[in-house]
């Protein structure tokens, strides 16, 4: 249990981080920050809690999220011109955090005993719905509908640890393994510029 | 509670092809494909879930959705270069759809003990929303909200639905009259161009 | 029990009107401005609902919201152009509807033995997210996240409303200064064109 809660507060501290970046690049107000930053943060496992009926939402009966999104947008506005120069740096942090949360995510699904399939498309939406809400609340197609292929890096990660959890590995092994997946294959990604294969390649050659 | 099931299953489909094709319109990757797929097919019927509190949502505790939905996507986008000269063929499927969602919907909300307005409301919804989704999600205004009134069509054909199965008709008739209702009124707005008395019209003249 | 109610029928009349209006400048139809009219008035009492998961939400199980929603977007729609000279006017009517959903949300939260600091993110909620949702759906990025101060006045509203009652003082009396305080620090703001401190400042002296 309290491994989850540890996990899901580093998820939450880097996703507040990355969505009050978005939110200043999109010059939104105080208040705007502080939302987008909540929403990135904690709206993948909303939407997860919505979905599978586990309510009040996760973040509602813990406040340390609450104080720590609050904190993290802080220090985000405070040394904004600092973090500019290292987005770079940043990356890591947000990928850390997409391989947390599609680890909660799947651990939490599993513990409604849901499908293994639902249970990696919950893992998912933890990870990946924070940044579709965010990308819809600033008006914009959400990036990992055309862009990135993190989706497809928390299915893989998701799966795996799904597999290898119900194959008898320690927790924490198959978190560990799992979590190094999710954190090479994205990183790989972005260096070599991986993308899904294109559906439309056909059409370019017209 | 089968021919229920089979309801779901059969607009399943057909909404999945519809929200494949505005994907590869938008011209998202394979993962956005299928997550606009997706929330084409089970958006209304999960925002009707939600709304009314029965958790897990369907489609995660039918495995067949999901498998259905992953199926149609593949099938969208492999035939995609035929599917486009069959467009105008494919509005008798979304149409189809939109009946088999509105009865479902009223269906379930009428199992929930809730008020008949409120029941044709969640058939309305259970038909619709998953277009709106799509669309908010492709950074679009809902179609339904400026173009085409297939939503009014879905209070009609709910309406009627919930009339004739109040008044002691058989269970088959009355969706068979709603469905039938539906698809004839849809078919005739879309051909005879039909659309809502404009509240704007005075503004026309000036 | 029965003044909530009272509180959340007024609220509803006026953010109905505030959101018909919205849509009509939209030129959306008259399904558009029925959905957008309910959506802003109980699009953020439902997402508080959603989230602490009291399901059905509140509007399905009060038929008077729903016939006060219908009621209120015919009267704007047939009076419309009258209605365009008295925005100034609508705009109290909007900022009682704020104060009265602030209350009513940190009520409900409250009586879901939620922390206070979630009692007052929920009434915040309550106020601003039916014009969240109205935005979203009109394809804009949401007003209060860049201009605005309201979701502020709330939080400030909310926060005065739980720490009185806390403190003991009569329910009657904490509404009382709390609606107070939020609709003359709204009408202030907006006279004085107070914004939230900008944390771009620094941006425009280069």
């Amino acid at each position: 249990m309290e491994i989850t809660t540890i996990i899901d507060i580093l998820g939450t501290v880097s996703f507040a981080i990355s969505g009050a970046l978005t939110a200043m690049r999109k010059k939104l107000d105080v208040f705007g920050i502080l939302i987008i930053a909540l929403v990135t943060s904690v709206g993948g496992g909303t939407l997860r809690d919505i979905l599978i009926g586990k309510t009040p939402v996760s973040w509602m009966l813990n406040m340390t999220f609450v104080y720590v999104i609050f904190g993290a947008t802080l220090v985000a506005i405070i040394f904004r011109s600092y973090l500019k120069y290292v987005r770079r740096s940043l990356f890591l942090f947000d990928t850390i955090g997409i391989a947390l949360y599609t680890i909660a995510g799947v651990q939490i699904a599993t513990a409604a005993d849901l499908h293994p399939v639902v249970c990696v498309v919950l893992g998912t939406i933890s990870a990946c719905f924070g940044g579709v809400l965010r990308d819809i609340l600033c008006n914009e197609i959400p990036i990992i509908f055309h862009k990135e292929i993190y989706a497809t890096v928390c299915i893989l990660g998701g799966s795996v640890y799904l597999a290898s959890s119900t194959a008898g590995l320690p927790q924490s092994i198959a978190m560990l393994v799992a979590g190094c997946i999710i954190i090479i294959v994205r990183t790989l990604a972005v260096v070599k510029e991986w993308s899904l294969p294109s559906v439309y390649k056909k059409d370019y050659s017209k």
